[in-house]
């Protein structure tokens, strides 16, 4: 039988603000990507969030960015590899005291928003992190993008790397994601998104744009959570792949 | 053999700014209280300090304070209990990542600044950090003034207190520091706070002001390093008390 | 025929995140507190809501605050006088820049949460609020609450106070707001608030938790819109004055 | 007779944190391109400095950066055209408040950093830079590199470009500046720098690295006071060009 991941980031909000629905989420998700205050989380947001997690039995990981609450992690930052290192060695181990406190514990860590996109190709970030995740735990599996500049330099350091898809995104003829600048790079039926989920999970290959079918590799899939339909599509993720006799299970 | 430990704080900088010679302080002390990034301390900065004290043999506390960068944590803050006990966790967390990372480990942990001063007396505040310490670590021991609400609601927890004194400050006829505000609450002799020291820490007394000896609780004692006066002192302190006979080692 | 300005808080987001309706509230309020950039407010987002402030005709005042993000500015903080003039002329001169790029200007000043609550009583804060208005430009008013210590500081450096009531909240016998701790503090109907609101503007006197009447100053009414009932409370307060043929208007 | 401005950062500390000697530099520059909070420079930090700038008739400009106190604004941000505007007008803002709170005004911009560096050739942000400054006031000078998209953006909107030269660094044969990372980019002889700059001033040229005489277009000359040779330095300068006759004097 087919068994798979479900991730989504979590615990986004920042003292009075909130992004998404949390609750909603930790009843789809096995793995959930938990902010550590960089560029989201602010301490006890975290620590309600993991407990939560700790409660439902969902899976905590460290969801790492670069400093920049204003921006949301979502800018690119051209942190020195010394400085990305520390950034991400601190935001880990605060999570993992919270995660403790919480009754649970850090599993795995997934790069946020830009920092996540740059080290697709940037090479001395991506082993920045590879760096901060193996001194802070050698045991630590990495959560992103086959065949990234982070996989790589993960692999190299002995990391275990597990690859994630996107529920909701156009693929290339080349497997790559299609760039959201474009149009058609996210879909928006959930019924449709579900069934090429399942396609993915089960066949390991999802239908390009212009028609392709193209390899996918896939350990676990990430949803979104931060707007109503956004969780309603995760839903009928989770619902569509149950339907058809997948398990919905952390990745090992 | 009488034994004492010497504890500052280091690590106080933040980016391209410094403060005092951390390099300086651990060739004196036995403890370094280092900062979690609440009141100052850059990841990267901790990184270096927490590696300089694991390769000098110097012990590393967790230095939690309020998020105060703009005010270096010496604000009082009227944070609410559930938000205070998860920043502490945070900070203490994010450090422990950062000396485990250097080789080290967080060994105790201190209150900074007006956090500090608050729990002497504010009970609830004292309360939310001896929870947030217990809930990281049980085993933790917290550095602090003896008599303090901080370390009663710390003893009701089962957590290990360690009661320091301080080499530069006046102490009054029922024990407690002089303030601040008062004229002759900081001493500035390096010859004289270093003979003091030495008295209380063989003798467990000290002269208060007005004359009288009073009996000082003191496993630790505090010295300064954030000024080139201040590392002077704390170097003369340490070498009267080796020349005294007495053991500079870290608290059980 | 009577007159009265509405006063309501805007631009509380920060980055992502959201707090409130500010469109909604542009459409009932006369007189926009808006957030500054120390409990809320990246200056994209202010920008947004003086635009569209300026494009309604509803004036902007500078709703000046404690630098505390994560608190959003609702927690105490013991911040030096000299200091908070400092952070007070700081905020009102961003703000200037930010409204006159949107072809308007800050009219007023309105103090913010915990910094609003302290300087009823905080003498040494109170006047430092005062003074940096002064500093800024001495032909600011001030909104705040009449009989105030702010309010007393503020007037002795010539500056011009509007009292304002609250529209939702319940008055003592000695016209002191009941404490949000208390029972009955808040007021939910939105039409008996309406109803309220419109004796306050008429006849200048409230009736008290007991049943007491008692005389309020008041020349701006403050209603919320940081949540979907409070815009709904809102708007009937707003339609119960005008109907009844109070003029909503900024006040002089 | 010859006449030259001299220009330098200042009021770059944050909170307890300092950094150069603001009072050394006042003594020598004419403009003093003051932080504005997001890459240094708290509130009660800028008063200070302005206060003293206002006292000494030096000239206040704005040192506006990305918003970056870790990175003290030395690292690219991809930031958004639209917020970076809206960052520019609030920084630009909140000086002049502090300006005119301490008699005095803001009377020029001059980027910080990565976002000066940024700005030679990134277009979208320099055009972002340019727009800010003309919504705050068209009137306002921009200070900066002669022959940089920043330039060019500048123009278009009509504002007044003030072309600055560097005392300590060698020019390559094309008058641009040779790389900080390529060897004998920073020059360190006071006496020579000091000839260099009279060079500048009087002549219009400057001996690049390989010996060619290349033309700069200078109005300013900036000059650095972050450590005690710098400030040295920029003594040795001030000294030189005025016993060749050169002025002194802020730019027209």
């Amino acid at each position: 039988m087919a068994r798979i991941d479900l991730n989504a980031d979590l615990g986004e909000g920042f003292g009075v603000w909130r992004l998404g629905d949390d609750d909603a989420m930790l009843r789809i998700v096995t793995s959930a990507n938990v902010a550590c205050g960089f560029h989201a989380g602010d301490p006890a947001g975290l620590l309600r969030v993991c407990r939560s997690a700790a409660e439902r039995g969902v899976r905590i990981g460290a969801q790492v960015s670069y400093r920049d609450l204003a921006g949301f992690g979502r800018r690119f930052i051209d942190v020195a590899a010394d400085d990305l290192v520390a950034d991400v060695v601190y935001q880990i181990g605060a999570l993992q005291a919270i995660a403790r406190a919480s009754g649970s514990a850090v599993s795995y860590v997934k790069p946020h928003g830009a920092l996540y996109n740059a080290i697709v190709t940037h090479r001395e970030q991506a082993a920045a992190v590879a760096d901060a995740v193996r001194m802070v735990d050698p045991a630590l599996p990495v959560l992103g993008l086959a065949g990234s500049a982070f996989f790589d330099e993960a692999a190299r350091r002995g990391l275990r790397t597990v690859a994630e898809a996107f529920a909701d995104r156009a693929y290339r003829p080349d497997g790559q994601l299609v760039s959201r600048r474009e149009p058609g790079a996210v879909l928006h039926d959930p019924a449709a998104i579900a069934e090429r989920v399942l396609g993915m999970v089960t066949s390991g290959r999802v239908t390009a744009a212009g028609g392709a079918s193209v390899s996918v590799d896939v350990e676990s899939v990430c949803v979104h959570g931060d707007s109503p339909g956004a969780a309603q599509i995760a839903a009928a993720v989770r619902d569509r792949l149950q339907a058809a006799g997948v398990e919905i299970g952390a990745f090992a």
